[in-house]
């Protein structure tokens, strides 16, 4: 396989190109963001922290489905829409405490499935949808969930965290398959128990709690480089990765394996001091997990193949979200 | 003006109608509303509550904004969204402490637009959009928002709380008008102060700390009959009211007050003790409140005018959201 066309098809791959639009919002938020001052981390991480008192942080996060998949199976998109939102908490070290939904539909038959799916994924992760907004007469069926959740102030992992020298921790549960009729759902968790999904996540509150890691993020839509991509930009950082360290199933290649939006994934950034114990941690909890890489301080994702090193993203004159988090 | 009209254009005012697919929602969600054994109150409140300790609970709420008033004005819409759920969340006796909202639209002018009317609506009420969600693709333009806030487990408001004999008190900001280009908006908001505007939302907070009122519901999109038969479903219970005791703006007639969303308003229910303290602190922040008669244990809500009495609602054999909240 051409490396050329590997770090191509990353680079516009529509799920990193279409994060751009983040940076429209953000801009136009910039001054009034911390209108009530408490606001602990926002734009640029999986889910925002707000400060409740207690030592304790709010985690809020919401994602919409995108409507392709809503079309090729709506309890697939239900069931998603758990997934996703609950990664985004796990992602943060946060304990998920609850979700609310805005369903589109005017078909009858689509919006029972998209319930059965929010059902079974309400099930498997054990997240109660508390709430929710129905539109009953729209002429499109969309779905947004959100979430919020809670974490320790001191055990918060931000995305923007990541310290120069760090290692870059790949994390993937290899055991799955591409869900039927997408092609870019690599789905570990429908034929799952509830109790080995739930530990996925809450071994992430594991981390965080003992502080092992000084970044993460769960790995969406921009694929397991993109999402590398999105946690470096938001550190203001740089990285070096090897591609053949990256945990990956034996029968996908890579241009489709660095396009798949997994169901229990996170990339990470550890000191040397507890890369170990972190391994370790995400290996026993059944996430492949791997260092791939160091963490540089040059602004660069570059990655080596076979003796061959190439640029995948230089944030000095390009962006995903366009915007290091404010510290 | 007839009060056979007035009542039956209440019954089939779409804002009271299209309440009904909230059941089916519920109905599905049933037996795993509560996974996680912390769900304090959820479906048929206006926000619901969960547990996270330190006797505390965290509200959610989420609101999506009917297509017709983005295609009326994206500025007011954006603005909108964050009005509906901050009241959503003050209602319960909450204090919002963030929101976030997934934007859908492919138009960048209509897109820059919400986001203004976002940005005012941060800046009125002092809650901060601390992230999102965009799909820049779409054939159709949509906003939703949900929102987070905390309340003392001991001071929350809920819908479902109405006790038999209690006094209906109806409050809205009468100093308003009708916003340009909607016939159901009554803007109370946009040309008054941050402080005039929060105060009305704190007062709330106040109401529940102070253990005022037994239930509560922010006046939204099924009107002030509406929104009070639906406080009514959940609480089991029924209510006479008059008419004429209903606070409304002098140049309004009946059937289009009621069809009003208006921007600052709450119907309640207080025993005989708390009432003037209740109605002394809304009118004191400027939102014009009024016994308009007494929670009944009938299962009706039933109103009179001009010595006539006819019923609105019977929950015996008709439904607007189709349930009572568990308790």
């Amino acid at each position: 396989m051409d490396f050329n066309e590997i770090v191509e098809s990353i680079r516009t791959f529509k799920g990193v190109t279409r994060k751009r639009s983040i940076a429209d919002v953000r801009e136009k938020l910039k001054d009034v963001y911390n209108v009530s001052g408490n606001v602990y981390l926002a734009f640029g991480d999986d889910a925002a922290a707000v400060d409740i008192g207690n030592n304790q942080l709010m985690l809020l996060a919401t994602d919409g489905i995108w409507g392709a998949l809503m079309d090729v199976n709506p309890w697939w998109a239900g069931y998603c829409s758990v997934l996703v939102n609950v990664n985004d908490i796990a992602a943060m070290g946060g304990r998920p405490m609850g979700m609310t939904n805005v369903l589109s539909s005017s078909n009858p038959e689509i919006t029972a499935q998209i319930m059965d799916g929010i059902k079974e994924g309400v099930k498997k992760f054990g997240v109660p949808m508390v709430g929710g907004h129905t539109h009953p007469d729209t002429p499109y069926d969309a779905l947004d969930v959100a979430i919020s959740g809670i974490v320790d102030k001191d055990a918060v992992i931000p995305s923007c965290g990541a310290v120069n020298d760090d290692n870059v921790i790949v994390a993937i549960d290899l055991d799955g398959d591409v869900y039927p009729g997408t092609e870019i759902n690599w789905d570990t968790t429908s034929d799952k128990s509830p109790s080995y999904v739930q530990n996925q996540i809450n071994v992430m509150e594991t981390i965080g709690k003992k502080h092992l890691v000084h970044a993460a993020k769960d790995i969406s839509n921009p694929g397991i480089v993109g999402t590398l991509g999105m946690l470096l930009e938001a550190s203001d950082m740089g990285a070096h990765i090897d591609l053949e360290s990256i945990p990956r199933a034996n029968d996908i290649d890579w241009i489709s394996w660095f396009k798949m939006y997994p169901g229990s994934a996170f990339v990470l950034t550890a000191p040397e001091e507890t890369t170990d114990e972190t391994l370790s941690l995400l290996n026993k909890a059944h996430i492949d997990a791997n260092c791939v890489g160091k963490v540089t301080s040059n602004h660069k994702l570059s990655m080596s193949y076979n003796n061959e090193t190439k640029t995948v993203f230089d944030f000095s004159n390009e962006i995903i979200m366009g915007f290091s988090e404010d510290k």
